[in-house]
């Protein structure tokens, strides 16, 4: 089931035929995405007036200490002295912070369920977890307590609550927006993104943090737009089932650019057909950065975790590190290759997640999950390649969203957004 | 003067003419570069069997604690669990590590004269420094204490000392070698670089860590080489003097493509021809990400600074944070117009530093001194626009070393060294 008309506010409508609330009814304490409140005024004004913005606590606010999702880093790291820069880009751009959102421990989850602060609402669908990490700030914009939202993606971070709730979540190129502030997880994949229930604000967001305009350059025209075969096979039938008019609607809306490809083609390889090989390049090179960049503050602060990172970490500590070197290998040939196909002009399409969010408590956190299994291929393509991807809320299975996503090639974060707009004006 | 045979052994003739020893001869004593001996044997056999490397002290050893050339961040780290990313890739690829090298104090110098360790050698120049931040991994290459050695390049810190040393430094492109187990200091600039006496020891080193060959695609093809006018125009007489007829051998070498050009026309902007612009979009966003990465800790930890980072520091503290978002929208105009500029073919040349090396204790560590205002500009371009730079040591001013630098677009490193091959093969 598919909005047929691509509305903006499909979440909105969504949300209240669930709860029978209006989104403006939903209370702070209902949605339960937020760890702190503050107000944090604007240092400018710019074109980011009026508007209210969350931030995930993985990334610092001056004053506060950032928890990352765990009491124990809360308890073993000073408070910041300074914002994170795209904190202090945002407020100088006009925009009011209202407070910090909660994350899954150490953002390495894509569940949204944390054992020690909870579980924030999923407006669209509230029995059903939001997605992680990034669960506060998908949750504080899907129930309309703030206009925008901080998250950060690595595997999914973003993207993934961003189909789960119903909203537009963007992550960006790879190394644009500054990583100063913010908990380092996997460095050569880690990006700060964002949410918004309507695109115009993700867009002024996007011109504020990236900034992605060229003022001598025209208006990026778009080439072809290549479905990516082997991620829309990963989906469930109903998530496939519910993106096909979407999918018709682009072919409408781009006629004669929009066609099937695989992901051996694009990348000249064959090992690039088989979701295991995404799977692995993935897993390898986050698993074994984030020891770098974690472990010693694990072995020494001997944080206790919920089940879910737990069990991740059990994984993680797995890998043979001295094999780091054959992931990168494969993951740069990749993702020079994907860049190479796609150029200036060109897109990808694929589902954002195989399927929609899981129900809460499903404890399908283990790595071999077929939940993670499915997942992570899809949503490694873009980190694999840094492209820029935007995932847009226009699928439904049911009631319950699902969202369709547009990646272009590093740097042409410009090209996405403009392709969005196009695709979502009013006819 | 230059030495007109562009002989990579330059280096080690001059030092022993200086120092009266041949390199062999210069003990670990001597050279200073190292704050910690040990031998990690490889992980496995590979491309760079057979030899031997040593890492900067902001770059993790498992069950050592990195120091970053202070002794209160020493006391107040953890040992690393596990070895950096780039480390493990060594190892993988057959080379035996032999230890760490001294840093300027959390990276934060273009010296390499530490407070608390000393100061590392410079055989090519023993009353000069060796330049910083990378000091001891430039003096354990230049000493020939290792084949090669891992260093950090926010603003300049791979590529000065090897200027000042007389050897090859790589700055890679920005976001290809993984920071993972890297101390941060300014995201969006850092960069894991290395040095090597020999360029193909240094090719080796780049295709194990980056890597940057395409076995589908031929060797890059040569389209200009553009001279940049305003970084000339900013080194000493002497400096000038001494790269003339190394770029009369380029334009020999790469005959009708060798040209002057400035930033204004590359970046098509006039502000780009005012060295001051460069200086302040590098300063504004390396200053305020490195109080967001490193500001909790001087809070809490009151380290004990030498004169060198304390000046810095005072600086960096008056930053307005608000104005970072003017700094990174100049920065991503700039940074995009030269890789559109450049493309998949052409090439900056540019004196690698405008100055050969400060004689030691001359205290010009203020950010204001003649030194920085002219250095930071030159070393800022590649910086800004996440360009691959590679020093070529092949200027001296009398027997003092002064390197010639070449750069390319974001992601063509293998141009780069491709073009220096071709440069410096015997004709």
């Amino acid at each position: 089931m598919v909005n047929p008309s691509l509305n903006r506010d499909a979440t909105i409508r969504t949300l209240s035929n669930i709860l029978g609330l209006t989104v403006s009814e939903i209370t702070l304490e209902q949605s339960g995405a937020f760890v702190e409140r503050f107000t944090l005024p604007p240092t400018r004004s710019g074109s980011l007036d009026d508007l209210t913005f969350a931030v995930k606590d993985l990334i610092d606010i001056a004053g506060h200490t950032t928890g990352c999702g765990n009491p124990t880093w809360l308890a073993t790291h000073p408070p910041a002295t300074v914002n994170a820069i795209c904190v202090d880009q945002i407020l100088a751009a006009g925009a009011r912070c209202v407070g910090k959102t909660i994350t899954d421990e150490i953002a390495f989850s894509l569940f949204g369920e944390n054992h020690h602060y909870g579980t924030p609402l999923n407006p669209a669908a509230p029995d059903r977890v939001p997605g992680g990490s990034s669960s506060g700030s998908a949750s504080a914009v899907a129930c309309a307590l703030v206009d925008f939202a901080l998250g950060t993606d690595t595997g999914g971070s973003v993207r993934v609550p961003a189909s789960n709730c119903g909203i537009w979540g963007l992550r960006p190129s790879h190394g644009f927006i500054s990583l100063a502030g913010v908990m380092p997880l996997a460095p050569t994949y880690d990006t700060v993104g964002f949410f918004a229930r309507d695109l115009n604000v993700l867009n002024r967001v996007a011109n504020s943090l990236l900034p992605i305009a060229d003022p001598a350059a025209g208006p990026p025209t778009v080439g072809a737009i290549h479905l990516i075969k082997e991620l829309f096979a990963l989906a469930d039938s109903a998530v496939q089932n519910a993106l096909t008019p979407v999918v018709d609607q682009l072919r409408h809306t781009f006629h004669g650019k929009v066609r099937e490809t695989s992901l051996a083609e694009l990348c000249g390889d064959v090992r690039a057909a088989n979701p295991a090989t995404w799977l692995t390049i993935y897993r390898v090179l986050q698993g074994t950065e984030m020891l770098s960049c974690l472990g010693a503050w694990m072995e020494s602060a001997a944080p206790e975790f919920g089940p879910a990172p737990s069990v991740g970490l059990q994984f993680v500590r797995s890998h043979d590190r001295s094999r780091v070197g054959e992931a990168i290998a494969l993951r740069e040939l990749f993702c020079r290759r994907l860049n190479g196909a796609l150029g200036p002009h060109d897109l990808l399409c694929l589902p954002t997640a195989p399927t929609i969010a899981p129900l809460k408590n499903s404890k399908a956190y283990d790595r071999n999950s077929d939940y993670y299994i499915r997942t992570l291929p899809v949503t490694a393509v873009s980190g694999v390649g840094r492209l820029p991807q935007l995932s847009l809320p226009l699928g439904q299975v049911g009631t319950v969203p699902i969202g369709l996503s547009l990646a272009a090639a590093h740097g042409n974060d410009l090209l996405l957004l403009n392709v969005a707009k196009q695709f979502t004006a009013p006819r």
